[in-house]
């Protein structure tokens, strides 16, 4: 289950990467690399944080070719996939829900305290984009669109709070992506943001 | 002792990022991820470099609790602590002479060379405000502000000079963080600068 | 013969982070910092992905003098060198080269598969430059200058495929190290590129 939603989550994100690579009018290896970035960027600080080395993808040959292939079928489709821009917007949200859940999965492994696994379920969803956007100088996606951290952390709140109900754990799994991508989608659609703590400054 | 440090550097540091943070319009949960960032940033590059995986703030949940009770605590006062916008310039530099302190002497428990033990003690002290500055989109302080790593590495050298004398260990480290500090406060209140090696140039 | 190679490539790195330095005026200890973060920086990246801590340049202080050696003689003989700018592209082009295999040695030594030991030899040979460029606050040469990590990507194969062949091994360095440094050159002689794949937006 947890593989099967990592496979997801990595296809998810490097077609976000290509879709961002290619608006920069990268040429095909800088698309693959923004696509690979993207897609195992979180994966990777997260092993490197717990000591998982060598990193995941450098022993599991799969996450490699769903990458590559993603991103040939990506580019040779972009013109179909440009008419759908706001796709970038949904795989990017079904992305982040599922790696929060990876991520969350591997700090338990680690028999780390929940607040911990939270944080690098966070990480893992997160920071693939941040790399992404800082390499392709667009301000990072996470602190333009202020609900995107809060969706992962949120989503793992209620990972922790369901595992104590009488739920199988596929449901609780499934249940909190869903939390993650739905806050997203409604925080989008309702231009829902957290408050400004300080408004009266202005800002050099 | 380098645990009473190491907690002080974290609250200097974490307030310091909270700062920071609130003057870019942050929302809560952002003002949390600079305020984690810019303690534990430093440490956390320290400890990977060094492969002490999972890092430190994992195991211990003193760190976590710290940064957000100082963040809770920072955002309360924030109008309190605005008067006094010099104190961020403190509180950095208070956290600067701690965490040199404590880098070093993860270097010396990995029986590493007083040179590299110094440059983790400056990368502890000098990354996570890196970090912070870059994601706040600022031009890291340390390269604005030219005494800051050099106070760290001048602190470091003494600190290994001082081991030599027959003085006891406690003063030792009171003596090279306060070197530190006094170094970066005389820098900043007497405008001391570091020579430029290349005044011909027009940066474009 | 890889030690001579690393040793090498850790010389032109350095040079090329003290003649960048310089050009943005930094202090002395700015020059270090960069000339050091150009020449460990890609090294680093891949002994932490692999899990190979403390890493290198902890361990063998051959690196630290040989960067410190080179720092001080760039930066006395800056006028000279500057005379020369066309050489920070040579130095540039030579560390590359020797990087990619060092980068690949590492990856096989850890007996990971030849697509991963490319991409460690191309991480190797090219973070460092991009950490050095985001440093100093340019566009990392990586995405300016588009045949960079194609050429390291080329000579990686290059090696695997040369391997196969009855060569000695040290011929088979030699011939993949040159590989890297004459696309390079050539690519950038006759202003070779790789083409755009979407042309015809407009970028904000």
């Amino acid at each position: 289950m947890i593989y099967i939603i990592d496979i997801l989550g990595t296809i998810s994100f490097a077609i976000s990467g290509v879709l961002v690579a290619l608006s920069k009018r990268m040429d095909p290896f800088g698309v693959l690399i923004i696509a690979s970035v993207t897609a195992i960027g979180g994966g990777t600080l997260r092993d490197v944080l717990v000591g998982n080395t060598p990193v995941t993808w450098m022993h599991n040959m799969t996450y490699v070719y769903v990458i590559l292939a993603t991103t040939i079928f990506s580019v040779v489709l972009r013109h179909k996939i440009d008419y759908l821009r706001t796709s970038l917007f949904l795989f990017d949200t079904i992305g982040i829900g599922l790696y929060t859940l990876v991520g969350i999965q591997v700090g338990m492994s680690h028999g780390l305290h929940p607040i911990i696994c939270i944080a690098l379920g966070t990480m893992t969803a997160c920071f693939g984009g941040v790399i992404r956007d800082i390499l392709c100088n667009e301000i990072p996606v996470i602190f333009r669109d202020e609900i995107y951290a809060t969706a992962c952390i949120l989503g793992g709140i209620s990972y922790f709070v369901l595992r104590k109900l009488p739920i199988e754990d596929d449901y609780v799994f499934m249940f909190s992506g869903l939390v993650v991508i739905l806050i997203r989608l409604l925080a989008v659609r309702f231009k829902i943001k957290l408050p400004n703590l300080y408004k009266s400054e202005i800002v050099n």
